[in-house]
């Protein structure tokens, strides 16, 4: 049969196009044009992955007629399929329908391999599913007493002939599960395949779907999501506690743990194994899986969290110079982390920057990808240090700022974790200084007559990071608080709500029990923290040479809960138009994820972690400066003017009349 | 300084030569010029491993005048070096010794990294050191505040610049021992390399010796070599019983056990780790050795060994088609298989060759390498299954046939294993038929006078494999037995040691207790076994097209303790020159210890494993041909010609007068 003759196929979204003889499968001539649809089956109308649609109608530009009826009748195999509901009204399977004229074919992206994960919220891109595992369907000989040879080598010579895998290593962990696979199998059998040059698993007939998790290993919570691997899928999410916080409630008490207690590191590293295990376990139980569905982990964490988790010691983390154990990608054994997964499972903990630079801020990377951009984004991830990314598709620079708990509620004399109970907004009229406020958990705002019924038991039981920020703001908005960060004397008279407390005042956001008051301590821990995270902002613009960033974005609970207004209003973050400064969610852990289903990003974080700049504000003599700088609250719109244009800020004082800070505290590290 | 100024080196055994200015040290210009020097401090005079000599005189050939005082003074680290008796009378340190003109440098064997161990008895080549660790003492440059990278990257840096590794992958069960290798050694350590591309241990300061085992998995006793991977010397031996006895005498009782029994293979694969972990511990306890200064540990032993080994189902092994799970070689965290070692150690279990031709057979080849010779060899390994390997370096044959264990003294009346109080030779004369014999652990024969006295309290407890087979060769030579295996009813006249027993005779080789005497029944074992052993290697030489092979080489106990022209007069084996047979000693046993020591053999074993032809004689109709025609003892010379002119062997019966055996029983598997 000439060319002539052959039948034209145009597939769509693709727009790849060529001649078949009459009576080729679709798939087959897909992957001869190198369309993208995906397949598990091999073509044995099995696994119903490869369905497309014959779209018909003229298409003179691409010169082309299509027919539905240029496909051969639906067959057998399709018909039990569509039975099963299994194949989709009006699709054909790819493998089984045969061009018979000239024919456009659309592959919807359910049967794309590649297929792109609509992206959540917050997140900053859709996820290209391109997983490290990948699924064939192969008829293993069985063995023959003429020509003996092993069954594992039978399988590899099937996989090479069916799925052109060649040169495949073996999983030493999977030959105790292979002889009963290909037994029970008749011979017919899935195989995992990492990498494309590993094969690590192997199920009997056919097995359509593996899994995944991404963990968060934060300091204070654990986070799991469990994924499909070939749809990106999420199918459970859980949380729980990090149990480590019984040795210690932030970062660097952990290290001391650690320091102090012979068998410290190791009795934390054993804690958040568990944990992990539970969580994973717990996931996969939600899901409807077992633990052997998981074939692949990844795990994002700060460098002592990463540190505590990979078994080593996180003691150098805390002194200088902060060396890092390794700051390359680990990739390890599940079973090695104690993980419930498949015998054959991978954990992949994402690289580490620096010594304060984790792992966690490398998943904000791949979720961010400032590197695509020309303009400067600004990536803050705000914890017990504010992890600071800045830069463009230039030049990237990563910092950590000593910004110490107080964005997380600690050391404030009301204070709590982001919890129920816990007042999360704060507006406060400047003219009577009366507040209103929001409780997490709670609809209404305080001042709405649902409120108290809304309340329920819990009542209200603190303020939490963003409460206290929106507080200290609106209390500086309303002239309560000068830029300098005292109570003015005078506003005393201007409510009783401000009520003397020592030798300063306290302000009386709710009357308890338990009472809840900013005071001057308060506002003092507020200053300091965000005095580091700007000074450390500051340390890299000046790097950069650049005055202000294009964008910022605010990753974790803390980016996600704070009003960015009240944030620059406090001078948190720098001045930038405020519809550029939004919220990235839990970055770090949608980077986990991406790491989970995307292979390239794996190689990319790899990369870019290495050409990233990392600078060490405990080293540079500008930081003390900018951190001394920075106490006070902006105010007059020199360096502020996007936010000047927003919020009537306070005026500039006169210089003579502006006290000194009352005294100064420097943060300490550990 | 001009070539012409230079100074020449000549270095032997290898006569490299070259040309260096003044002042550069020996080890400098050995490693310029590629002659093999070890060191593994890398010059910094530590690790004495790079002794060399200068030799004094004329050479007249090589134009060289060779002087001692051309090279620099002894320095303060040789006199160091020498006052701790680690620098040899008359050596020099290759680091520390500088050219300062023309000399002759002799690099003894001591100092060669590939240096050749002298073999032992039996076998048949000297070892090429090559191991696949390698150790590297390295400066790692501290953690640096300005310039952050993790110690791991740091550590591979030092390795890329000091010992051009570069790309080194890193094992990640290395990680946890990094950090205080690093600080306990003050930023110098040593690493091991594997296979000159994977980093997978660290230790603090110099580290000189590493060691590794291989271990023979015998269906009856285990067995392990502890080597000094870097001087091949084995520095310590230890044996125990396979503790699976208990679940099977022979690999087919075990085969059953674990197709009987649910958790019957699970049970014996605990059972021989567990045993194979307790032998290392005491062979590296002999040695004054830590289970972390294990390595590398190389396993070989048969099908049904290996699967069990390896956590595999031995049950396909025990019906046809006789699948292998896997017949290349399986490569392991020695962790795995619950074995005492270094966290980094790997396991090397060497490839089966086919379902009866096992890893074992695999050592036996790498040990006998007969692929190197014109001449064609038969290997012969005998246990319960006989392993069979023809050929040359044109073309290889494997078969296995199924002698059944009346080689190993079973099922023969008064059999039992080799063990002391086993007659193990056994001498008849041929007038008188009165026996001498020896037992295993008693020098005197038996008709000796201190004989009785050397017995000692174990007496004589029966006939060992080799012991048996002597007998009825001897009874053979005497006339006793008949070419066709009978007891010949005339012989009874001639001795009274020639006992009625039921419908024909026995021969009363020792009053009791025990009675030890060698019956019909007895003999017809031995026959059925050496003609299922003859039939096999016939068969191979039928298929090569040769008449004899031109050597034989015994492998195992048994071809130690055999004579073997006592095996030839049966027709164990085939025609042969006497001196052309030889015991190859534990041949399996030294292939491991051969791909201990040298990378090189792992990949040649896999490749020749690959090409040899697997001959399965259960379906091979001339097997049986050839069995049923072996089933008589050689007469005459037709087919014995060598054998004819070494023993009067008895004339060929009269067609006529040869009675056909009683009844034909057939050897079967399983």
């Amino acid at each position: 049969m000439s060319a002539r003759q052959d039948a034209l196929v145009v597939f769509s979204p693709s727009g790849k196009r060529g001649r078949f003889p009459r009576g080729t499968p679709v798939l087959q001539a897909a992957r001869e044009l190198g369309v993208d649809l995906d397949s598990i089956c091999g073509g044995r109308g099995r696994c119903a992955r490869c369905q497309v649609e014959a779209v018909e109608g003229e298409f003179p530009r691409e010169g082309i007629v299509s027919r539905a009826e240029h496909l051969s009748p639906q067959a057998e195999t399709e018909r039990a399929c569509a039975a099963r509901g299994r194949l989709r009204e009006g699709l054909r399977l790819g493998c089984q329908a045969l061009i018979e004229g000239d024919v456009r074919i659309d592959v919807p992206p359910t049967s794309q391999v590649h297929q792109q994960v609509v992206r959540k919220p917050h997140e900053a891109r859709a996820i290209e599913i391109d997983p490290v595992l990948s699924l064939h369907l192969v008829d293993v000989p069985p063995p023959d007493l003429e020509a003996p040879s092993g069954d594992l080598q039978r399988l590899l010579q099937a996989l090479e002939a069916e799925w052109e895998l060649r040169d495949l290593a073996c999983d030493p962990a999977l030959l105790p599960s292979l002889q009963s696979a290909l037994r029970d199998g008749a011979w017919q059998v899935t195989a995992a395949v990492r990498d494309g040059s590993r094969l690590v698993a192997v199920w009997p007939g056919l097995r359509e779907r593996v899994f995944g998790a991404a963990v968060d290993v934060g300091s204070t919570t654990l986070a799991a999501q469990v994924c499909d691997l070939a749809t990106g899928e999420v199918v459970a999410t859980t949380g729980r506690m990090n149990p480590q916080i019984r040795f210690g409630e932030d970062l660097m008490s952990r290290v001391s743990y650690a320091m102090l207690n012979p068998d410290g590191a190791a009795r934390m590293t054993a804690a958040v194994r568990e944990a992990i295990g539970d969580l994973l376990r717990s996931a996969t139980d939600a899901a409807g899986l077992a633990a052997d569905d998981l074939l692949e982990v990844t795990l994002v964490g700060n460098p002592v969290m990463h540190h505590l988790l990979l078994g080593l010691d996180p003691a150098p983390l805390g002194t200088a110079p902060f060396a890092l154990a390794t700051d390359h990608a680990v990739d390890l054994p599940a079973a090695d982390l104690g993980l419930p997964a498949h015998p054959a499972a991978r954990a992949w903990v994402l690289p580490c920057i620096a010594g304060h630079v984790g792992a966690d801020t490398a998943g904000v990377l791949l979720a961010e990808t400032p590197w695509e951009r020309t303009e400067y984004s600004l990536l803050i991830d705000v914890g017990t240090n504010a992890e600071i990314i800045l830069g463009n598709r230039e030049r990237l620079l990563a910092a950590s700022s000593p910004t110490g708990p107080a964005f997380e509620g600690a050391q404030i004399s009301s204070g709590q974790r982001a919890a129920p109970g816990a007042i999360e907004r704060v507006r406060i009229d400047p003219e009577t200084l009366e507040p209103r406020y929001r409780v997490i958990g709670v609809e209404p705002w305080s001042n709405e007559d649902a409120f108290e019924e809304a309340l329920g038991p819990t009542g209200v039981t603190g303020l939490c990071g963003s409460g206290i920020i929106e507080a200290v703001a609106g209390l500086f908005l309303a002239g309560v608080l000068r830029p300098d960060g005292l109570f003015d004397p005078e506003a005393a008279a201007r409510s009783p709500r401000l009520v003397r407390e020592g030798r300063t005042h306290a302000f009386r956001l709710r009357a308890g029990p338990p009472d809840i008051r900013v005071t001057q301590e308060d506002v003092r821990a507020i200053q300091l923290a965000k005095a580091a995270l700007y000074a450390g902002v500051r340390l890299l613009l000046d790097r950069l040479g650049i005055e202000r960033p294009d964008r910022i974005r605010l990753a974790g609970a803390f980016g996600s809960l704070i009003d960015v207004k009240y944030a620059m209003i406090l001078g948190l973050i720098p001045d930038c138009p405020l519809e550029r400064v939004s919220a990235a969610g839990n970055a770090a852990g949608t980077g986990a994820r991406i790491a989970l289903l995307n292979r390239a990003a794996r190689s990319e974080i790899e990369r870019r972690t290495r050409t990233i700049e990392k600078i060490e504000t405990a080293v540079e003599p500008e930081f003390q400066r900018h951190f001394v700088e920075a106490m006070g609250f902006p105010h007059g719109s020199r360096e502020f003017p996007n936010l000047a244009r927003a919020v009537a800020l306070p005026a500039r004082p006169e210089r003579a009349g502006a006290p000194a800070p009352r005294r100064r505290r420097r943060t300490r590290r550990g």
